[in-house]
């Protein structure tokens, strides 16, 4: 099986990123995004001004606000709506969008009342059908400008698997596969986490060793967190698990870290929430995780230390203290 | 079982530094080092310029060049000299040197000619006797400064393991344990030619998203060569894995990273080894490990690239392209 006509749904940096390289593929893309005002304003100047600014939209790429348009002879969705608002925006585009046409998602996140991953909320809303998951780290101009770029594709169907690695690689974009769908898809939420506290300890104005330490112990976190809930160890070793929490922790541009950084140089979460439009996702996904972790009765220590950080108004150092004083252990009990 | 005294082999940065977080701790310290005028300055100025500027020495650290000396009653033998004189040093001073006294290494490296490890080369010299590794992301004057620090202690003998970690333990520096002596050990030698390569990627001006890549595949062909050698896989997921590595990836003062950086920028190793007195480790290792690993059969494309690129003058980004064109295939076949 092969694909000519790949639909994309969203048209943020990352789907419109994507509609670049496939297009350079030499695949024939339609772009979706739901505003038709945004849509004219994209398709006029053969640029996405807003989210990909600099970056040349080629020809064949086909902008469209009609989801219906955007699906219909497709051989895959790829959805790129951010996690905030992927339930609503599927829902209500979801009676033109064909039925059983396999997805792939680039979104990461965990729905914040439910705990559901974007794969889940994917066929709850646009009904059953094979969903993988694209993660890694990937930044949307570094995709479009053509640096090299490494990631992993996973989900329960091989088949998809394959049809989706060998249609997005090239030699500047390269897809390894991987048959842990739960395991890439929490990497890329619980990555956002430690991404916040990495930012913490920015702001305290630690050094290399203590956020070494922190990233290291926090991809211990994640890895306990996901393979209790059936990820696989060595999931947390690739692309979408380390690679990810890498760049998250380690780039001076990521949202996370750099709330963090606020954080760990004194200002409260609701002052920042006040100067600051949009949230950074670890926020939420803090708080979800650790309810979650409670329950399961996982141990997340830099998660729960954040959480009281953020949530309970714990001063930064007090919690930086308690991680440090904790009996001493073996590192992999 | 516990420590009052406790000998240091070797007054570098990290000897040093170890010795001042010692000393804080309450315990004995008797430093080495080879040259008694050396000792002689640091003894009067209670500075190490040289090696640990800035730092004052606690005065309980007893400097000495008598190696006799400093090893008599101790507990522990802590050796802390550079990898390239660590067999040579030890044999001169061998004889002065209790049996039996259990050592911890902090020496990062394989030897050239026999890959031997550094706790080899220890019981080689010193005779046989219980040796631990101490290693993790640990700059020497982020310890001295007593910034938040984690480590991990390794190795056969778990009495030795839970002596060094109660021993060494403060808020400050955190010491796990781990049985994985071969592991840790061979994450503190291959992380730095993962280190070149990093700087390599950097040097070629590339993004966020190539850094992470490489250093996602570099930790998987470092876990690969590590467990065909007998290493446990969850250690590079670590803090003498993953936690060394990005520091040594990722920190702008890095000698490893910064050497790659120059052969990306286009410089020849024979050009930077003629301007710079000191040649980072990673590059004799580079060589060692992709011989060994090709004796024993197993895949390592980073460490083989760099090969090419150091020493047989492919350019860097010919060696990119030949990574990104691999068949694609499976994250963890």
């Amino acid at each position: 099986m092969t694909l000519d006509q790949i639909a994309i749904l969203g048209a943020g940096g990352m789907g419109t990123a994507m509609a670049v390289l496939l297009a350079r593929s030499g695949l024939g893309v339609r772009l979706w995004a739901r505003s038709p005002g945004f849509v004219d304003e994209v398709r006029r100047t053969r640029e996405n001004a807003r989210y990909l600014a600099g970056i040349p939209l080629p020809e064949p790429i086909d902008l469209t606000s009609d989801a219906g348009h955007a699906t219909r002879g497709a051989g895959l969705i790829l959805v790129a709506v951010p996690s905030a608002h992927l339930r609503a925006t599927l829902r209500a585009i979801a009676p033109e969008v064909p039925p059983g046409t396999p997805a792939v998602s680039v979104v990461k996140g965990i729905e914040r009342e439910t705990f559901a991953r974007p794969s889940r909320i994917i066929r709850d809303e646009l009904g059953p059908r094979p969903v993988a998951i694209l993660s890694g780290p990937s930044h949307a101009e570094e995709i479009a400008r053509g640096l090299p770029t490494s990631v992993v594709v996973a989900g329960e169907d091989a088949g998809l698997n394959l049809l989706v690695r060998d249609a997005l690689n090239t030699d500047r974009f390269r897809v390894y596969s991987n048959p842990d769908a739960i395991g890439v898809e929490l990497g890329g939420a619980l990555k956002n986490v430690i991404g916040v506290a990495a930012g913490v300890c920015d702001g305290l104005g630690f050094g290399d060793n203590a956020k070494a330490g922190l990233v290291t112990r926090g991809l211990a976190e994640m890895s306990r967190f996901g393979t209790s809930l059936g990820a696989r160890p060595a999931t947390f070793l690739g692309m979408a698990g380390v690679g990810d929490l890498i760049t998250t922790c380690f780039s001076p541009f990521g949202r996370n870290r750099a709330l963090g950084e606020r954080i760990g140089r004194g200002e409260t979460l609701a002052e920042i929430e006040a100067s600051t439009p949009k949230v950074a996702e670890g926020v939420p996904t803090c708080r979800s995780v650790e309810a979650m972790a409670r329950d399961l009765g996982i141990e997340m220590p830099i998660t729960s230390a954040l959480r009281r950080i953020l949530f309970d108004g714990q001063p930064p150092l007090e919690a930086v203290s308690d991680l440090m004083e904790r009996e001493t252990k073996d590192e992999w009990p």
